[in-house]
Order: structure tokens, then C-alpha cells, then sequence
């Protein structure tokens, strides 16, 4: 027969599976012989045998009547002793922490007749009473699902009346029999006065509360697995409530909030645990225990270094106080914030309790992020005038500006406010101090781009009416004029009117060099941590970068390199006149002509960036985009040609470009004339692009500097794509002077790229993942449509854990990744392999590409210290499990 | 050290890559001891090492000189001897045919002194002459590119001045001086007299053709490698030109236009086989031989039945008569039209040459397409006004129309004459007999649908300048109106004023059970390969069909139910009012209450459908298309609105629908909001439809039938979606009193849906791929927009064999069909898996969908015949295979 029932005494912290995390850390205390009161745990097993059959398997109630006996003689009383009742504590207690999901019942055991065994005991009939309104209250709800405010009422109303001291022991005492009377009604009989049946029903509850509604919910949202199911702790009562030689309190052994070390928390006098939660009463700083009560506080911040020994981490700790006696209530790894991870962590390793590559598995990419953008000074915020998608983090604090053109005349700060953006707003978005739309999510382009240069921004802002030509925008009855000050909050999405102080992030000032790491105890600890990352990890950390300022930034954040550099960036602003000749010229002359006078420009492009880089490898990327996106919409063409010939107008150059427009439109540009096949179908388009990088090399190479340029092919889906415009390369390189080797490599970005990467490994010197392009074809969505659409649903109803833009979905597109790099290693052994999409730069996707054995990821500069921390954690996590697995 | 050399007795048949396939058969045939002048074949394997180097390899020479003696040493005549010199022909002939590509140089060994020897022997000294200049004009083309021009033109000159006999031999002697000038001044010297020079040379010359422009351009367009290499076939000369009792012809085992059996041929008496090939005088029917040379005519018809009975298939030969004596030049299995391959194989099988299953393997599924289509009577037929892209096979006489309603209202067959069709053309595309369109290629919207429905259709006629509005089109000065007949040629895109007399297709109507398979051999043919093929394949043969007539239609043709009932064609014509309403409902109330109006008009159509296919499944497939797609084009409705605007008018309705279309815009439509994520967000829409298919087979179950309804579930890409799509169903599914099992699986069409196959299948009783959209999302292009960009580019640059919406990319595309398959299977045994993507009809990809084990194919019902075939084919194949590696 299953074990279902393990006293304290029996289990150990390695059983959370059993014995859910809460249960599993009773059983540590009380291994180390800290003072818990006594009491066992129902397992999980116990729980899914109940929730697949509906009734406690064969024998529970059993094992549990035999472990309460046990306990029983251990504490010398008994359930139901009418003299000297013995009370009970059930709470339930998953794998997972749930929190808000919990469910608890206190005083099992009281009853009409117990009720004044306990007043007897105690001497405080006052509190016996007080103790058995709160079970009928707490089982009603648990058991019988009786609103809890059917509760509350009467004991507010009660309160209300009562004086000073509270109700005296006769109120109460009527209150109970209100209370009974609520039962009565909801649940159709009476309450129960069998001490062991009110313990059965409990129990029972608990296990049912898994399936509830919200605890549904909280699961899906948290991607716990529905088939867990719960333990029961079952736990001897002890009061803090018996007076002023009593309390309850939480405690943490390091500021959760800094990883300050010393002993932080909190405590309130003659109460228990609930009433803290409930916030009836205002707590006290855990320090004031020491004035109140020095034995229990000496005792307890012994029993606090021993836990944080013992666990070498942070815990936190819930306790009571019993007429001067200290109890253990719970403990646990605490939570901490993202500085309190890092101090702590930092701090941890240089007292010796854990490794250095231990401290780097408690801090992870997402914290440094955090950490690295300014925040508003939360404390003193106002109220905002609207709260939008927090897309990138940070704080701006600027005036508004409605174009590019504003934004880069400014000499000031500023916020560029528009309804949507695109490329045309770059300049603007350089410029400016932060971001901020009224339409588009995560993935807008305004969030994508803002996060790749590290602006802040607020995205999808719904409640703003944002009129563009009139310079203002309106959220209610505020309107907002052009050049009024606003502060936007990148990670909340709040919007302010005015300036809002923003504290400087102390992380970003070390990592960009401005700081020393001794500067600060957060900053040292990074310096400690991002260190050791640079030291274990095996994967190389490129950016993404378009200019020399974002190759010389990456630079100093810590990039071996540019691992994607966008041509297409190059084509905007003033040159998409010369782009346009190209797109209209009549022959391959003008086309010729075009190309001519892009070459330089393009030379001039490349050669900055091989400046800023110089000894390192810069990757760029060969033109991608369909050529008619540097042309205006169709729609917007039509409608203004259209608009023309009503007013009896000519339409002139629209007219010309609707023509191109309309030749070249296409229903799915994505999936439409670009990347490597633009190469092949522009005679001369590519060839222009690797002669000024070849002739931008030449020149770096003459002047003594050591230029690494790579060529990447976009968008091949067959070897022989990539054959024909490498054949093109190696002509075009042969005819250019001192340009040195020059490697050529591919985007593998096509599902059929990957499924055919060993073909095509025969001519790429290099692969490198476009895994956002993989991510909308594996999964045939692109992120500019679908994720208004659906993906709330989706996320929702559990189809996705996370958007597969933010994290690699490891199971499909990661498969086609591991594939590429298996059969594009096989059959050519030193071929390098990247990633250069948005993945790059995610902690979680990271994780991924260094167990797939990718030699480099490439994110936006500000997240370069972010891959490297992630890099690390997963060297270390990677030799944990190779060592595991000996 | 290799041998380079084959005499014609040392090889046979089976050497065609060493020997060339010329080379092959004239071994075989001398190996039959059939009359083959002596000669042997230099080998690719010389070719090749020549290719590569440059020069010929070492002791190639020495090995044909060696050769050369052997046949001299037959013959008792030498090469250069000025009495009775031996005269050589030199010829080309690689592994594969390639017409045209091939270069020939007769009567190597003539020179100034052994002219004199020729005109001796033959008694002819006009013949010596004429030999003499046909060898200078050949060489000097053939070894130094000398235009063929510059010697035609002196000897027409010289034609025009002789008298009725033709020049006579002094004139030819003088033309032969002048061609010797014309040589020496493009080659540099004089014509070479050394005849081992000659023949040396000749050989060179041979290797060398194989590198030329026009062989390269043919190889890549024939998907012919590039490293075969040619053979080179030295024979001794015989002549046909010396006289009356001489001649050369060409001769057919069987006819190769009908299969008829009998000899069939030309003759031209005294005269070599350039002379036919140049057209300059007729050839006589072989018939005439008889007459003629009846010893001749025997012996050729009994080569000719010993080449039949020893290839066991269609053979054509060359042959010459010389004075007398017949000399075979060449023999091969000929090439014969679609409807010879079925007589003759039918009655190969039935002399018991070949057996069944050899029969099935000499017909393709294309050429019994071919049959299918209704042909215009090539002879009558004038010249045409325009030409465009023969899209849709077949033969359509009809008068010119421009829109559906049109279409619709005409008694008398019509052409529907559209710049492009979208779906509001289909009633028309229905009604009408042919498709004319000026826009698009052969994937285009016109096409495609076109194809599916069997209509005649012909695209992308650039030449016509169609003005819908007028009525009209026009080509050059040209004006056609609504209400003219024009006839269209759906094969070679021929578009003709005026109606062009037509043949009708025996084999549709024998195959929709119009004829008996006695009426016709034809028929008969088709009966007993079609009738075969059915008994071997394991390939069922399902149709994609939308409507009750369509799947009677395929019934008829032989489908074993429907793998594809689109849903979205029953939401067009009047009930897209309906769908506007859905779409702009405002809430779930108004949703509902459209839903409710679609649901009856749905069960209806599904009803027709079961009825139909009763007893046989029927696999419907969940609204696939962006709902967006139901109202008009953002561009158009932007043009409405701003135009009205213009005009100071309220822009109304347009206005509302733009608002809409404005909201639900996609920029990729492709990767939007369709297919299952439709279903999981818009509430109620898929319940309706599996509501109403519910019913509709329920009404049959109750009514006697036998209904096999099955859902599909489109677009899925993770199990989750599935199965949430499923659980729906299977609740909706036990609300319908009646209704049978239906079963419930999904499109595979997404990259990931094949990468997590074996996931998926936990859910999906069956598996169907999606082919379009797996080849779409695989490459990352789209068939609407990238077929005109650049496949043309791409199928001249080698890149695509051919379009791999045509014929299924086995290599990228047809790894995830594999890949699913096993996985599915290896997850559920019992899965049944089909393809329902246009490449269900293509007999090439349907020959990979049998090796990959799939169930069945579904195609469109005018395919089905053609499908069944490839699949017998398919299985044959398969068993040889198994068989040859046992």
C-alpha cells in the first residue's frame, strides 16, 4: 500500500514533489531541530488519487488518525479533549508556489464544547471564542465556498459597536452563533462538532481547491502542469494571539529588496499570521522585536544564519510567537528584487557559502536588463494621464515632438509621439529620448526598434487620439500640444504629463565605464558576476549594428564583433531618392547610373563601420527588404492620385509611382521578391554593395587597420542561390586591390534552408540564423499581423507559454535549428554559426543556442552584457548537467 | 590506361553513358547482325578527360588509328587511298538525346587527290565533287564555327544559274574552290588534305561542341548535368546520293502519331540524310519503296520487326540504300504523341512483348491529360491574333464575355475575357467554356482555378489591352467585343479570331462513360492501362470538389470520395452579405445571429455533398481565408472614399467597410489571421460549420444513406490548437441527434505542423497535407506574388528544376512530408494520411507521394484519371525497385 501521510520527522527538502514545497521545507526545520510545532503532511499522491477517483484513497484517513495520534503523544493532548483540546493548522502546500491560491484553515478542533476547554487553558475566553468565529468562518469558505463576506459584515458591524478594547467575550460568543447560523443556511446543515470530521472535510477541500476556477487560471498564466495536484500540511496551532507576550512576523535573512545582509522583516504583537495579511493593523520593523522580546529575536536571527547556511541561499521565514515561546511556521528560498539577486549572489560567493558559477546560476539576463534602464523614481510618481504597453524599458522624460524632422532640431530631450512608426521615423527615434504610439504591441515596429537601440518606449497607448498635423494629441479633455513635457515609463507603460524624477541606473553607468565596479555594492557585484560569465561561457556575444555609433557602443558593452549589419538602413532618408531612380529606371543604364552613385555612399557606410570594429568581424547583410517598401503605400498613393483626379487635378509624380507601386505591389511582401532573389533578378545590385565593402576594406587596409568584413547572403532557400551570388562576390572581389579575404555566408532563415543546410554549407563560409524570419515561416505567421489578431488568445488559452518572437520555440523552430547545425557541421567541419534575430538577445532563447552549439549570438547593443551574463549561465548549467549525467 | 575505343562489335545497348546512346545501338544493331557499316565509338570517357585538360588524353589517337586499321582492314579499303579511298562519317551522340545539339562531318578523307579516286570508283565524278564541298562546308562549320551562310549562298547561286539537272561536275569542282577560300580566310590556312587530320580534328571538334552556348542552354533547360560528356561514332561512309538504285530514309516500327501498327516512313531517293533534314526536295511515303526496291523494302521490314521484338517497343531507324544495298545508320525507341504511347503499349501487352505492369510504365499521367482535352484540328486551324500562356488545356470556342453575370446570362458557350480573375469571377469561370486573362502566369488565380475545374484557360495574353467597362478588347488595331466568338487554344496559348473547328477527346468521353472501350483502339488502350492501374495501385485517389455537381463529376471519373471540400467558395455570391454581417457584428449577440442565418444555407450545401459522395468520405475542410478576404480591396475602397470625398460626397457604406478593412488590413494575408486561429477567435464560427455538417449527415443517416463526413481542421501548428478545435467539435458533435462519427484531423501545411507530426497526431485521426502551403512557407515565397518576380529567372538560372508548385520539391518541401509521415504513424498506427495541395494531380509528385507511403491523393475530379494512372505507374515502380534490390 502508498505511503500517503509523512510526519515532519520523516521527509526532507528534496521531496517537494511529495510533499510540496511548504511540507518538504516543515520537514528540513525540523530535521535541523529548529522548533516546529509538530504535525505531517498528506502527499500529492494522496491528492491525485482523490482528484482521479473523487474519494480519498483506500486507507488515508487511517495513516492520518495514526500520525495525529503521534503527534498527540508527542504534545501530551487531544483532538476533541474537552479540558485541554488540541487545535490544528491545515494549509495546502504544492510543488509550486501559488500564492493567493492557498488555501488554510485554522482551530480545527474547536467546538461548542472544546471552545471552552481552550478559554480555560488560555485564561482568555475572549480569544477562545474569537478563535471559533475564525474557523466557521475559514471552514465555511474552504469546505462550503461561503462568500467571506457574509462573514465580515457581521464581524465589521460587531466592531463598530464594540468599544475601544474590541467586542468582549459575550459578542463574540453571540457572533459564533450568527455564524453558525450562516453555515446553517449555505451548507444545509449544521456546523460540524466532530473534531475528526472537521479534519477529514479539510482536507478533502484542499484537495479539491486544485481544481478550482482560479486556481485554473493562475496555472495556465504560470505554466504549471494541471496534473500536480496538492499536499496538505497538517500542524499543531500555536497563537500569537494570546497577548502581549505573543506576535507573529515574517522575516527575510538579506534585504530582499537591496541583499543588504542583516535580518529584515517584519512583526506585529498578539496576532496571528492572517491578520497580518489582512493589513488590519500596521506592523512593526522586525527590529522592534528585539526591544519587545530579545530572547526570541536573539533566537530567532540564530535560527536565520543557521536556514541561510543551511539552504546558501536567501530565506524567508514565517514565525509565531506563543506567550514568549518562538515557532517555525514556514521557510523558503525568498524572493528578491534584481539588485537583491545580484548583491546577494555576489555576496554569497565571497563568504564561500557558494561557487562562483552557483552565484551565476542565481541572477538571470532578464535582471541585468532590468537593471540596466533608468527608472521613475516610483515614490514620486502622480497619477498618469494613460498607461500603454510597457514594449522597452526605462525612463524618458522629454518635449513632444510629432515627426523626425522636430526631433532632430530639438536640442533638448524629447518623446516622439505618433500613431504607429516606420522607417521613415528612424532619424526621429534616434533622436529622441523615448517612444511613444497609440497603436501596436510588443512587437510593433516602434517596440522592436526602440528596444534595438535601447530607447524607451510606450507603445499601444489606445487612449490617446494622436492628430499628427494638428501637433497635438488628446486623452480625455487633456490635450497635449508639441513641445509640453511628458514622461514615459518604458517598463509599466505609465504616461505623465510633466517631468516625473527618474533615478539613474548605477548598472548602465559601470557597464558603459563611467562608474568604477567599487563604486557601489550592486555594481560590484554585476562586475563580479558578468566577469565570471565572460570567463565560463562558450558562446561569443556580436551585435547588431547598423552605424559606427552602435559598432563603437556594442564595442564598449562588450561585443566581439557585428554580427548583422542591415544595408537596408543605409537606403533610407536622403538616399530613397537614389533608391527610387533605381526602382523606376528604364533599363539596365539607369539602373547602372543608380547603382553608380549609391557605390560610394555605401563605401563610405561600410567604412566607418570597419573603423569602429576594426580586428573584429563585422557581418553584413546583402539588401533584404522588397525594393517598393522604399516607396510610399499603395493605399496611400491611391487614395492621393485618386483625390488628385476628383479635384480635376493631375497627378504628376504620384501618378508615376502609383504606377510602380502598382506593378510591383504584392499581396505578401514577406513572402515576395526580396533577400537573395532581389539579387538575382537587380543585375548589379549586390555586386554594387560587396564592391564598396570590398573597396571600404581596401582602404582600412591600407591605412594599416585590420578590417574582418563578412558577406551574408538573405533569404536563401537553395544552395544554388547562394552559389550564383557567391560566384558574383569572388568576381567583384578579384577586381578590388588590398581588399582582403572577404568570407561569404547565409541567413538561414527559410524552413528549406535549414532543411537542406548540409547542401548548403558546401558554399557558405558561415550560417547565421534569421530566427525571426524562421519563427514566421515555421509557424506560418508574421509578427507585423497576427499579434494583435490572436496571440492574447493564444497565450491565454495556453497554446503559447510566451510569444515565439520573444523566446525560441525550441520544439519546432529550435528543431530546424539543431538540424541545420548538425548537418551543416557534418558536412563542413569549421563552418561558424550564428544567430542574428531578436532571439539573440533573450536570456531564454540564449539558453537554447548554446545547448545547440551555436558559436555566437548577436543582439542590439544593450543587450550584449545581457547575452554574456545568459552565455555564462548556460556554460554553467551545461556542465552541471554534463556532470549530473556522469 | 583506360580503353577509349569501342568497335560497333564490342558494345551493346546497355553501354548508353560510355558509348552515347547513338553509339550504344549501333553496337546493338551490329551485334544482331544487322547491316551497320563498320565504325566504332570514341567514349564519353574521352570526352570527359579531354574536357578537363584540354587536349586529348594520352594514346587516345594511337587507340583510333589502332580502330581505324580493323575497319580498313574489314572494308579492303584505306583511309587517303587516292584509288578507292575509305570515306568516314563523324557524329555526336551523348547519353541523352539532344536534337539539333548534335554535330556531324561526313565523308572524311576526301582531299584534292582522293576526289579523283571517289569519282573513279563511284563513276560519278558530280557525286565526288558534291561529296568533296559538303565536307569543307561541314568541317569548316564544325571546327571553326565558319557560318553555314557563306558557303549556302555560293551554292544557291550557283543552283540558280545550272541548268534542270542541277550543277554539273566542273561547276561543282570550280564551288569547291570556293568554298576552300571561304575556309582558308575564316580559319587562317587551308583546308586541311591530311585525312587522319581530318578525322583527328573532326573528333576535337565533337568534344568541343559539347561546351557550346546553344548545348549548355538546351542541357539546363532538359535538366541535362553538364559533365556527361558526349561519345563520338566514326563509320564508314555509304551513300544514298549515288544514283536511282540509292536513297535514304527514316522508318517507324509502328505509326508514331496513332500506335497503328505497320512500317511507317519517308524515302527520298538518291539522296543522304541531310538532304531530308534540309527539306530541299520531298520525301516520298515508304510505301513507295516497295515499288521501287522491293528486295530492299523486305529486308527493311524485317530489321524492322527483328528492332521491335528486340527492344520491345516502338523503334525508329535511319537507313540508306546504296545502289541497292540497305545500311542501318541509327536506331532508337521512337518518340510518339500521347495517343500512340497508349495504343502501343496496350498492344505490346497484348502481343505479349511486354507484360502489364512494363505497359503501365510506358504512359505518363501527363500524357493521359493530354488525351482528356478537347483539340483544335492543328490543319484548319489560321493564324492567330495573340498568343499568351497556355495555362489550362484544351479547346474553347465561344463568344467573348467580360464579366460572370454576362457569363451567366448567355445561352451559347462563352470566353470569359478578364485583365485577372479573383474569386467573384468563379460563377463566371463556371459558366463559361475558357478563360482568357492578360495578366498572371501559370499559377495565377485564373490558372489555377481554371485547371481545377478542367476549363480551357489561357493567361497573361499581354498583347490584349482589355477595357472591361467598354466591353472590348483590343490587340495592334484589332478591336474585339462582348458577343464575338473567339476561339483559345489552352495548350499552346493560341488565341484566334473567330471559331476554329475542334476535335473532341475520345477518352473524356469514354472516361465519363459517353463511349465503350471498343469504340476506339485509343479507348481501348486507355481502358486496359487505367484498368491495370487501378488493380495495382495502393494509392487511393480521392477530389478536392466544393459542390455536389463537382463531386458527381468525380465520382464518375473514378474518385473514392472528397479530400477536400473547401468551405469558403459556399461563402461568396449572395450570402457574402451574410459575411459582411458576421464581420462587422458589433459583439457576440450580432455574431450569433449571422451565424444562425449561414447555418441552414451551410447544411445544405453540405447535404448535396454527402448525397453525392454517399458512402464514400467526405473531408471538409473549417473556413480557411482571412475573413478580410470577403470584403472589397483596402486600395479600391481608399480610391472610393477619398474619391467621394473629392467630390464633397458622404462617402456611406464605403466608408464603414473601409474603417473595417482598415482594421482587419494584413500585410501579409498569407501569415495572418486564418485557418484554425480564425476558428479559436472569432466564437461560434467553426461550431456552425461542424453544427451544420452534424446535421446534414445526421438527415442522411436518417434517410437510409451511408454518410462519411470527416472535419479538417486548416493551418495548424501546434497540437494545442488542435485539440482545442477538436474539443469544440466533439461537443457540438454530441448535441446532434443522428449524427454518425465523424472523424477529426488537420492540414498539415505549416512548417511545424510537419516538425511536431508526432505530437499532432495524438489529436488527428488523419493527416492531410497542405502542399501549396507547405511549399510556400518552406521557401519563404508566396504563389501570388513571386511566380512573374522571378521564377522565370530562377528556371533559367538552374535554380528550380521547374516551379515547385508544379511538381513537389522532394528534396526541402517533400523532408517535412516525409518526416510527418513517419513521425504521425509512429505516434498513431491507424493514421490515415493524404495530400489535398494542388501536386495530388501532378504525376511526378504523386510518384514521390506513393514512395513516401501515403494514403491516397486528392486532386481535382479532371485530374483524378490522371492520378490513378501515375499511382499504378508509381506502384510498378515501386515493386521494380524492391525487386532489383533484392
Amino acid at each position: 500500500m502508498s505511503k500517503y501521510v509523512y510526519d515532519f520527522i520523516e521527509g526532507d527538502r528534496s521531496q517537494a514533489d511529495l510533499l510540496g514545497g511548504k511540507g518538504a521545507n516543515l520537514a528540513e526545520m525540523t530535521r535541523l531541530g529548529l522548533p516546529v510545532p509538530p504535525g505531517f503532511t498528506v502527499t500529492t499522491d494522496a491528492c491525485r488519487a482523490y482528484l482521479a477517483t473523487g474519494a480519498p484513497p483506500d486507507g488515508l484517513y487511517e495513516e492520518i488518525n495514526a500520525h495525529l495520534k503521534e503527534v498527540e503523544a508527542r504534545l501530551d493532548r487531544w483532538l476533541g479533549d474537552p479540558r485541554d483540546p488540541l487545535l490544528l493548522a491545515v494549509r495546502s502546500g504544492g510543488r509550486y508556489s501559488m500564492p493567493g491560491m492557498m488555501e488554510t484553515i485554522l482551530d480545527i478542533g474547536l467546538n461548542d464544547t472544546t471552545v471552552a476547554g481552550l478559554a480555560a487553558r488560555t485564561g482568555d475566553e475572549r480569544f477562545a471564542w474569537d478563535s471559533y468565529r475564525r474557523l466557521i468562518q475559514m471552514f465555511g469558505r474552504t469546505v462550503h465556498g461561503i462568500p467571506a463576506d457574509e462573514f465580515e459584515h457581521e464581524l465589521a458591524a460587531l466592531r463598530a459597536t464594540a468599544g475601544p478594547d474590541g467586542p468582549g467575550a459575550g459578542q463574540l460568543r453571540d457572533l459564533v452563533d450568527t455564524y453558525k447560523k450562516i453555515f446553517a443556511r449555505h451548507a444545509g446543515h449544521d456546523f460540524p462538532q466532530a473534531p475528526h470530521e472537521q479534519l477529514f472535510l479539510a482536507v478533502r477541500a484542499v484537495f479539491e481547491s486544485w481544481h478550482s476556477e482560479r486556481a485554473r487560471i493562475y496555472r495556465r498564466q504560470e505554466r504549471i502542469p494541471d496534473d500536480l495536484g496538492t499536499a496538505v500540511n497538517v500542524m499543531a496551532m500555536v497563537f500569537g494571539n494570546l497577548g502581549p507576550d505573543s506576535g507573529t512576523g515574517v522575516a527575510f535573512t538579506r534585504d530582499p529588496a537591496t541583499g543588504a545582509p542583516g535580518v529584515y522583516g517584519d512583526y506585529l504583537t498578539d496576532a496571528q499570521g492572517e491578520d497580518v495579511v489582512a493589513g488590519i493593523r500596521n506592523t512593526v520593523p522586525l527590529t522592534e522585536l528585539a526591544r519587545l522580546d530579545p530572547a526570541s529575536f536573539h533566537r530567532l536571527r540564530e535560527i536565520m544564519a543557521t536556514l541561510e547556511r543551511h539552504y546558501r541561499d536567501l530565506c524567508d521565514v514565517e514565525f509565531t510567537i506563543e506567550r514568549g515561546r518562538l515557532w517555525m511556521l514556514q521557510t523558503r528560498v525568498g524572493k528578491r528584487t534584481a539588485a537583491a539577486a545580484f548583491v546577494i549572489a555576489a555576496q554569497l560567493a565571497e563568504e564561500g557559502l557558494i561557487t562562483a558559477d552557483e552565484a551565476l546560476t542565481r541572477v538571470t539576463g532578464a535582471q541585468l536588463a532590468q537593471l540596466m534602464f533608468p527608472a521613475f523614481d516610483a515614490a514620486g510618481a502622480p497619477e498618469p494621464l494613460a498607461v500603454g504597453v510597457g514594449a522597452s524599458p526605462g525612463a524618458a522624460v522629454g518635449r513632444v515632438v510629432f515627426d523626425s524632422a522636430a526631433a532632430a532640431a530639438s536640442t533638448g530631450p524629447v518623446i516622439l509621439v505618433r500613431p504607429e512608426t516606420n522607417p521613415d521615423d528612424l532619424p526621429g527615434m534616434i533622436a529622441a529620448a523615448g517612444v511613444l504610439t497609440s497603436r501596436g504591441g510588443k512587437t510593433s515596429h516602434a517596440a522592436v526598434v526602440a528596444r534595438g537601440m535601447g530607447r524607451t518606449c510606450v507603445c499601444g497607448a489606445e487612449a490617446l487620439t494622436i492628430d499628427v498635423e494638428r501637433g497635438e494629441f488628446t486623452v480625455g479633455e487633456h490635450v497635449v500640444r508639441a513641445g509640453e513635457v511628458i514622461s514615459i515609463d518604458g517598463t509599466s507603460g505609465r504616461i505623465w504629463l510633466g517631468e516625473v524624477p527618474v533615478q539613474p541606473s548605477l548598472v548602465a553607468r559601470y557597464l558603459t565605464g563611467e562608474l568604477r565596479p567599487e563604486a557601489d555594492p550592486l555594481v560590484a557585484a554585476v562586475h563580479r558576476l558578468l566577469g565570471h560569465a565572460d570567463a565560463v561561457r562558450t558562446l561569443g556575444v556580436r551585435a547588431n549594428a547598423d552605424t559606427p555609433d552602435d559598432a563603437r557602443r556594442a564595442r564598449e558593452l562588450g561585443a566581439a564583433g557585428v554580427g548583422l549589419c542591415r544595408t537596408e538602413h543605409m537606403f533610407l532618408g536622403e538616399r530613397r531618392e537614389l533608391v527610387e531612380r533605381l526602382i523606376l529606371a528604364d533599363g539596365p543604364a539607369e539602373v547602372g547610373a543608380a547603382l553608380d552613385e549609391l557605390l560610394p555612399l555605401q563605401r563610405a557606410d561600410f567604412l566607418g563601420l570597419l573603423t569602429a570594429m576594426d580586428g573584429l568581424p563585422v557581418t553584413v547583410r546583402l539588401l533584404d527588404p522588397p525594393l517598393h517598401e522604399f516607396l510610399p503605400p499603395l493605399a496611400e498613393l491611391t487614395a492621393r492620385v485618386a483625390g488628385a483626379q476628383a479635384r480635376g487635378e493631375e497627378p504628376g509624380h504620384d501618378g508615376v509611382l502609383l504606377t510602380a507601386v502598382r506593378r510591383m505591389h504584392e499581396t505578401n511582401p514577406m513572402l515576395g521578391l526580396r533577400g537573395v532573389r532581389l539579387g538575382l533578378v537587380v543585375p548589379g545590385l549586390f555586386a554594387m554593395q560587396v564592391r564598396a565593402l570590398a573597396e571600404a576594406a581596401a582602404q582600412r587596409v591600407r591605412a594599416g587597420g585590420d578590417p574582418r568584413p563578412e558577406i551574408m547572403v538573405p533569404l536563401v532557400g537553395d544552395v544554388r542561390e547562394l552559389a550564383a551570388v557567391a560566384d558574383e562576390a569572388r568576381r567583384v572581389l578579384a577586381e578590388v586591390p588590398d581588399a582582403p579575404e572577404i568570407p561569404v555566408g547565409t541567413m538561414i532563415e527559410t524552413p528549406r534552408a535549414a532543411l537542406t543546410a548540409g547542401d548548403i554549407a558546401a558554399e557558405a563560409h558561415f550560417f547565421s540564423f534569421g530566427t525571426n524570419d524562421l519563427t514566421q515561416m515555421t509557424w506560418a505567421f508574421s509578427r507585423d499581423d497576427v499579434e494583435g489578431a490572436f496571440f492574447s488568445t493564444y497565450l491565454e488559452r495556453g497554446i503559447f507559454p510566451v510569444s515565439p518572437f520573444e523566446s525560441i520555440d525550441a520544439t519546432g523552430v529550435g528543431r530546424l535549428v539543431r538540424l541545420a547545425v548538425a548537418e551543416g557541421r557534418a558536412a563542413r567541419p569549421d563552418l561558424t554559426v550564428g544567430v542574428c534575430g531578436e532571439h539573440g538577445g533573450d536570456p531564454e532563447s540564449i539558453g537554447f543556442f548554446a545547448a545547440a552549439g551555436l558559436d555566437y549570438v548577436s543582439c542590439s547593443p544593450y543587450r550584449v552584457p545581457v547575452a554574456r551574463l545568459a552565455a555564462g549561465r548556460a556554460a554553467v548549467e551545461a556542465r552541471t548537467e554534463k556532470s549530473d549525467s556522469r
